[in-house]
């Protein structure tokens, strides 16, 4: 039955009108978007989306975590589903194609197999997953669905409690309700995302496909360095206790931490906060926002012991205290080997190369890690670029992406 | 006739009450006040002042720049004023006696010449001075009384353009009004300043008063050190333009450059503004609010070349673009001489020990520099603290300088 499939191909037009009109709400002038959970733009997109599926013929289903989908039943009611999508939401000021793309090419994968008149052994869903980039919890919507959202997380988010509430009244979300959004047990058959791959690996050796074997784990946490608010003419360089030059050697101790022992790994200082933050009173205490991912569980642990003792050793050699502040994290995932094999065999298929790579940005995929076979692919960012308004896939590459997204969809299902 | 004055002295107890007064408007309940220029809290300490003189018998006058002064005057209606005060303003979450206890001194300086019917030939003048902090442009009413107000400080304030018109629109002022608050030249016959001195040479060496020599010179940028928005995973750790790593680089070079080459100066970066400030993203940008201070001119110079060209420096080492934003200064002010010495002679006069000092803050009579003679003296700070609510001075220690701020009036109002 695969056979026939091989030469269906997703209609690339309505897919690039999808993608332009997507990309117009919250763009920012300078070819980005800014949909950060919850803004105005980004409950924008999402009701794009709703009237986008319901003008396809598809059903439309929201759960409890605010997670949209489009449903394409099966003759068999209790048959199990396959899960293809991706997330809306972007980082500030973000780019056109993170998580859009893998939600536009699912909604196009399952038009195609629906005006198509295919008969699957599986349901198919589009999911577009709630808070993804983690502006208020980060895989917030993929945790719910699979059932892991620790109520933790939503006590101690790392955007904020207030703005996590207010984010959830806005989108008329309860957190009971969150919790509701859990799939039972087995009726998934697995989980498929098509994703950019934020990185310059592809381009640099001209492939079109990635096909993922992990997704790094990620730890944050808040740094607090405090030290004392003293007037900065009057108090002696030597008398200062100054929290800002302990969170300015950490950032550099921490990259060459990075950079000498842990080579597979990465760390980011993506904000410090200075309080009282005025140009004349030595800083009483910044706050560090620190996150680091690494692919290996073992490899994990080891940097983390060394960033926390670095913070130490940093806040004691310029006489400061430290507060050490948790704010969650994900181990790293394997993809299912049947998966990875599954989207090689059909870049063979389709007659595209493909390579194997680790994704170091998380994603949606690593929540379901164990709830279903997950399996996730990336095509080619140019230069690499991510999270900024030159974020940039060329259109065949996307287009490449969702042919593979149907391919997979229609071989998995019909096996 | 000085002979008679020796044994005069304020009235501690209301000047006490005065303090205490001023002390809970903006108090912020962890010792400390909060009244920065123009807020809710500044505005009501201004309003309490204007009462206290009008309550006091005394005239009230407020000028263009908002400045609020009581007034005493005397039988020769040409005659000059003597000019007491300090300022009302404090920094955010600062402490009860930076600038009150000059205003408050400064009343009751003017109460008691008045109430004990001292006929002395000057016009005295106590006043509270707009915005010495510089939470909008530093020295604003003491520079505009001065006719030194340079157009270009109302149109790039270090507090933004957008705070000064608030502020001014909240206080009735007008930036042509602000001009106006000129004095015409010759109608100063001096301007005198009790201060904390917000350090702890004073505590230290065991003396009652400082007298200064010099009030350091200041002056502030915003350095940007940018670099490119980039994802915090999938972008390895050697791709990156990481503002960051500029930023903390320039901060702990800063240092070591003013400890080792520039003893009597001081460096501070009292803030960093990452953009765009989140956790997943490498930080494309980081302002960093830079301030420094030097006692001689010279030196001063030498200083700014060096941390500027650390900055250059720091930004090209991890490639990053960088752009330097002067936002204004001012010089070193050499206190007069004259003064210096009448403020010795009247602590031997009352018997209290003196030692001379350089200030390490600005304060308003450097603004006054070359205008008319200025002078001033600190009394000593507990531990040294200033622009934080631990800021002390003992009560005995206030009381002595007003003390001394009355002789001084009385030597030069009779000489």
């Amino acid at each position: 039955m695969t056979e026939s499939f091989s030469t269906l191909r997703v209609n690339a037009n309505r897919m690039h009108d999808s993608f332009i009109h997507l990309a117009l709400i919250g763009a920012t002038g300078d070819g980005g978007v800014s949909r950060v959970t919850f803004s105005e733009a980004h409950l924008a997109a999402r009701n794009w989306l709703r009237t986008e599926i319901e003008n396809s013929g598809l059903e439309f289903h929201m759960d409890g975590a605010g997670n949209h989908s489009a449903l394409l039943a099966c003759n068999n009611k209790n048959a199990p589903t396959i899960l293809l999508g991706s997330h809306l939401d972007s980082v500030p000021n973000g780019g056109r194609f993170d998580g859009a793309l893998g939600v536009v090419a699912a909604l196009e994968v399952l038009r195609t197999v629906k005006e198509n008149r295919i008969k699957l052994g599986v349901k198919l869903e589009a999911i577009d997953f709630t808070d993804e980039e983690g502006t208020l919890v980060g895989l917030l919507g993929s945790a719910a669905l699979a059932g892991r959202l620790h109520p933790e997380a939503l006590k101690n988010p790392r955007g904020g409690r207030e703005d996590l509430i207010a984010g959830m009244n806005r989108a008329g979300l309860s957190e009971a309700g969150i919790f509701k959004a859990a799939r039972s047990k087995g009726s998934l058959a697995g989980y498929l995302e098509l994703h950019i791959e934020q990185g310059k690996r592809l381009e640099r050796a001209g492939f079109n496909i990635g096909v993922v074997t992990a997704i790094v784990g990620i730890r944050s946490y808040r740094l607090s360095f405090i030290g004392r608010a003293d007037h900065a003419g009057s108090t002696l360089m030597e008398d200062r206790l100054d929290a800002g030059l302990g969170a300015s050697a950490f950032t550099l101790a921490a990259r060459e931490i990075v950079m000498r022992d842990f080579p597979n790994c990465v760390v980011n200082i993506g904000k410090m906060d200075f309080a009282p933050g005025v140009f004349n009173i030595v800083p009483l205490r910044v706050d560090v926002s620190l996150e680091f991912r690494s692919p290996d569980a073992d490899q994990f642990a080891e940097l983390d012991g060394a960033l926390i003792e670095c913070a130490k050793l940093e806040a004691e050699r310029f006489r400061l205290d430290l507060r050490i502040e948790f704010l969650g994290g994900h181990a790293p995932s394997a993809m299912s080997e049947n998966m990875q094999q599954a989207f090689m065999n059909s870049c063979d298929t389709l007659g595209l190369t493909h390579m194997s790579l680790v994704s170091g940005a998380i994603h949606d995929a690593q929540s379901l890690n164990g709830i279903c076979p997950i399996g996730m692919i990336f095509v080619p960012s140019v230069d690499g670029a991510s999270h900024a308004p030159r974020e940039l896939t060329k259109w065949e590459d996307c287009v490449n992406g969702a042919n593979i997204l149907l391919q997979i969809a229609l071989t998995l299902g019909s096996g």
